[in-house]
């Protein structure tokens, strides 16, 4: 079937605003390790995905999910030891006291959970984010989707801070002053919020600002922000929906970040692609909301999912990805810093483990955003065989995030081909 | 491992106070068909669950799993074909113009969505909801949690209206009496919206009020509340979550019910426990909100979602279980009106196709609960080795709601048992 007629199918099935890749989008048939395959069997580095993180269609993975799906699939309200074995992995990779666990099947679920218990445990309602910031498609969470609503939270109990970013600092300040200048915000979110007989509930953000575009955070800017919220009362919620299992070149985004949260919400590659979500947290919090609160969910935590997602923190640890993504992160950035002197568009290159931003600018001196040719970056390289995307508010950050199992071979073939498509600009 | 142990490992890990079924808790670990097997070897007629539809570990659904899993899954936002003929195979199982389809993983996320909807496109924020339900488990779903609230719903966006109920009758009235009666609920609760200048966005109930125990809903009940939430610009949105895919004797709930709604959610059932939901409206709700809001779910739609869930339709289709719940339901009504007549502690049995409610009564002239009684049947059934439930306001209506490849032989079972046990009650 050609493009033009599933396009026409999708316009008229799905809508015609669904969001889609691409000025001239992909059909994409089959996927094994970091390839992808179109229709016509072309294949594509796929440098773009971060939920197939131990590789498209993992054998090991696989197997796991055809096995319990031919045993038993069933809701949590019998007994079973699955979400018992993995819960209990899960749990101790994470320090004391974030010990226990709640299952949804998404991210979104996982982040509107954690708005539920931080608004239900705490005196206050408020929840501060960031400005350029998602976390998922809830009518709650969605309330914290300043990314597509201009930089503003929406409603009166979500306040949104700027993202700290020591490359384009506030008011053009450095060092402890911008830290300093950055908290400050927090300071008056949280004032607002208490003059308004709101109260704060907690602050909730990605420990590495993924969707903001991987900024370099200002030193002792988590930590400050974590004291000043616990000071008044909230909850230090961090979303590890794309920052978690070995993104961060360190198991969670937390440790790569320094800081140690109340609550930590996970998704996208806790399943490998397979819809398994939820929340690691302490037995206060917890315990306290589910003796009154019934929170019941029916896919979440079934023996499917669970012997899916332990599958998925096998392979991690048994194939020492963390270490991988560390070592593999490094060499990229090295290559992409070395593109960047030779290329006066790099104007940044940043971003922890195997989640890097390249930023284009059109100059390095004014750090204009080079959305046009971000554009033409990301349509190049799919023309040449290798996925990458891009994010920012100025749509110029070249968003590199490939499954953790990228080898230094793989960053080869992405450095070599962003030279020629850079080359060519 | 003992239950002992498991409860202390569960209780440590997801909280003493998460949800878990029977006084001496199911350690159930094998699924085949109609029957779920514990960890002794011990098999149970499974009469109460109703996500895997088409049987637990049914082989073509295991089969579509595996089968796509190893080939691909992917985000929505590259071409699949898997999608597109599920989505039109699922819409063409609707009357028109109920021809979209919006893809998430639970039947939460798709109320949650339904509700974003009716908010977005209706000039109010106001939802009708019924005073003894559930609907999921998001923040702004759980505004409509009624039966967990003592009747009432949270906030100032959500009223709750009497659910109708012939057989405990609003003022004791029958009819066309009762029908305007509660009706005029319905008129009350858009008059307080407009008056608190909050406007009416839509109503959301299921179509059988599956969780306020299946009542007899009174003639022209239902047509009369679309025509009054119509008329004052509401949209009609059926949750199908429990009474679509065929459990009503027909394809949807709204087919038994009679009446065409502007929006439709399904979860549970559609993937046979696998993680799949989303909902189905019009051209013009859905277009409307996809041109204004960006709206993407990671998982949602992906093409091993959408292969299981076409193999749940097929196999719907294949083996005509739409006929068969339609049969078998009105065999098991009829064998257990013969047991209403033998047993003073059955007031009522009523429900559409295989999902069907026994109200158990202490005497049948006050019609007060038999609550103690109803926990003591489902217990001894357990016991017996039949998996039933129970529900409703006071807890004492025989929940009755297998798998719909249930059989007049499954049924017979069903009855035999429930008689032993009613005879020692």
């Amino acid at each position: 079937m050609s493009t033009g007629d599933i396009l026409r199918r999708r316009d008229n099935l799905l809508g015609s605003n669904t969001p889609l890749f691409y000025d001239e989008p992909l059909h994409i048939v089959r996927g094994e390790g970091v390839h992808l395959y179109d229709a016509d069997g072309r294949q594509y580095l796929d440098v773009y995905n971060n939920v197939p993180n131990v590789g498209h269609c993992n054998p090991r993975v696989v197997q796991a999910l055809s096995r319990q799906a031919e045993t038993l699939n069933i809701h949590t309200r019998y007994l079973h030891e699955a979400i018992l074995d993995y819960g209990e992995a899960l749990t101790a990779t994470f320090a004391d006291p974030l010990s226990m666990v709640m299952f949804t099947c998404t991210g979104s679920e996982a982040n509107d959970l954690a708005l539920r218990i931080a608004r239900h445990t705490r005196p206050g309602k408020g929840i501060i984010c960031s400005n350029e910031t998602y976390h998922g498609n809830t009518t709650a969470v969605d309330e914290l989707a300043t990314l597509f609503n201009g930089g503003q939270a929406i409603g009166p109990n979500v306040k949104a801070v700027p993202y700290p970013d020591a490359y384009r600092p506030l008011d053009g300040l450095q060092g402890e002053e911008l830290t300093q200048a950055y908290l400050l915000r927090i300071d008056q979110a949280i004032a607002e919020f208490e003059a308004e007989g709101i109260g704060l509930a907690g602050m909730l953000v990605c420990p590495i600002f993924a969707n903001e575009g991987v900024p370099n955070v200002p030193q002792g800017y988590l930590q400050g922000a974590a004291d000043r919220v616990r000071a008044h009362g909230g909850l230090l919620i961090f979303d590890e929906v794309q920052s978690g299992f070995a993104r961060s070149g360190t198991m969670w985004g937390h440790e790569f970040a320094g800081v140690q949260p109340d609550i930590v919400t996970l998704g996208k590659p806790m399943g490998n692609g397979h819809p398994v979500a939820g929340l690691v947290s302490t037995p206060e919090l917890v315990d306290s909301f589910r003796e009154d609160i019934m929170y019941f969910n029916t896919f979440g935590g079934n023996p499917v999912s669970c012997e899916v997602a332990h599958e998925v923190l096998r392979v991690i640890q048994d194939e020492g990805l963390v270490a991988q993504v560390a070592d593999v992160g490094q060499y990229l950035r090295d290559g992409l810093r070395a593109l960047q002197e030779r290329y006066e568009l790099i104007g940044d290159v940043r971003g922890p483990g195997l989640f890097v931003g390249v930023e284009l600018v059109n100059d390095r001196a004014s750090k204009t955003p080079a959305t046009a040719a971000a554009r033409r970056v990301v349509n190049e390289m799919k023309e040449k065989g290798v996925l990458i995307s891009k994010i920012g508010p100025g749509d110029n950050i070249l968003k590199i995030r490939p499954p953790i199992i990228f080898s230094r071979s793989n960053a080869d073939q992405l450095l070599n081909t962003l030279d020629e498509v850079l080359a060519n600009e």
